[in-house]
């Protein structure tokens, strides 16, 4: 344990810190002291980007994605599919999709998954518009990108059904083995879907 | 790599947040998604902390440990044995010694060690502070509670050779095993110091 650190501006500083996912009392000291140790505007900058970062950022009321746009730059592109709609549950996934370079179309920030347990119902997730969008925005196809979980696949079930009777194709993304991973280091659930989902060999679709 | 994250605001923050220590840029971004979901008044919170802590955190005149009052809570104890003075590196150090209870004296803290490489010299450091503490307040025992290193040692030596002549004794913190290591992962230089430091069992000193 760390005992008395002797200043209640340090002390306020490292409850903070330990605040955040993954950062302990330790941890959090270490970083306040390393903080104590630089320039003083070095210190002003990380607390206002943290500061403006929250009060300024808005949501594309479109996607639901970060921007400080009126439009997302991605809804906004003109080199993007807007028929085509990746439905992901926040924005890290965006930008982890944006990554691979593969999607073109736009997308749809849920803002969490249907979780029962934590008391998180469709309500409280940006479902409805998404419905929305499918019957404004004349969208022919919303691929569910969304994590491989209890969680991931009941709200991809909710989603389905919610879209079930409109003219658009709803997939999902495929399951099976990962690239550069043995065989026999594959789980037994993944390694049984990825073989009823077998596809032809040198199929490029 | 982290792809376009679509907004400066978040990017900022990124980039501040991947600076300190030990935190990459994947790190950062989870870190900074985290506070986009936290209420605006506790992302202020982290901020003014931060700020605040290094903007008026102050240094004891005497010792230099951190504090917000004229002199720090320790130096002015009337439980700490004045005549004994521990020499640490930093602020983290009496942290970390006073979470022993074994020390009932005072600290004085060097704010790093002799490194010719990294361009320190004694001047950089509040050594010079440490030879007039010892002229000034009847300092009977200096311990060096710095680390057994290059610079560690260096620093040792200087001090103890611009206190060889004064009235008061120098030691150094103990050199051996570690309690609950095994011996044979003890590296050869420390068990050859254990050796030749034996102590006679059962001895209370």
């Amino acid at each position: 344990m760390i005992g008395n650190l002797n200043s209640i501006l340090l002390e306020n500083a490292v409850d903070e810190l330990a605040k955040l996912p993954g950062i302990g009392r330790k941890t959090a000291l270490r970083l306040a002291l390393h903080l104590l140790r630089k320039e003083e505007t070095a210190v002003f900058d990380l607390g206002e980007a943290l500061i403006r970062m929250r009060r300024d950022v808005r949501y594309c009321p479109r996607c639901h994605n970060i921007t400080e746009e009126p439009l997302c730059p991605i809804c906004s592109s003109s080199r993007r599919d807007p028929k085509i709609v990746c439905v992901v549950e926040n924005v890290k996934d965006v930008i982890t999709i944006e990554s691979t370079h593969e999607h073109s179309g736009l997308y749809h920030v849920l803002g969490g998954l249907i979780s029962p347990l934590d008391g998180v119902g469709p309500s409280d997730l940006e479902i409805e518009s998404l419905i929305n969008r499918v019957e404004e925005e004349k969208i022919q196809e919303i691929i569910l990108a969304l994590s491989p979980t209890m969680e991931g696949d009941t709200t991809n079930y909710y989603i389905y059904r919610r879209l079930e009777d409109k003219p658009v194709q709803v997939t999902v993304l495929a399951r099976g083995l990962s690239i550069g991973n043995e065989l026999e280091f594959t789980d037994e659930l993944t390694l049984g879907r990825s073989i009823i989902n077998r596809i032809p060999f040198l199929n490029k679709s």
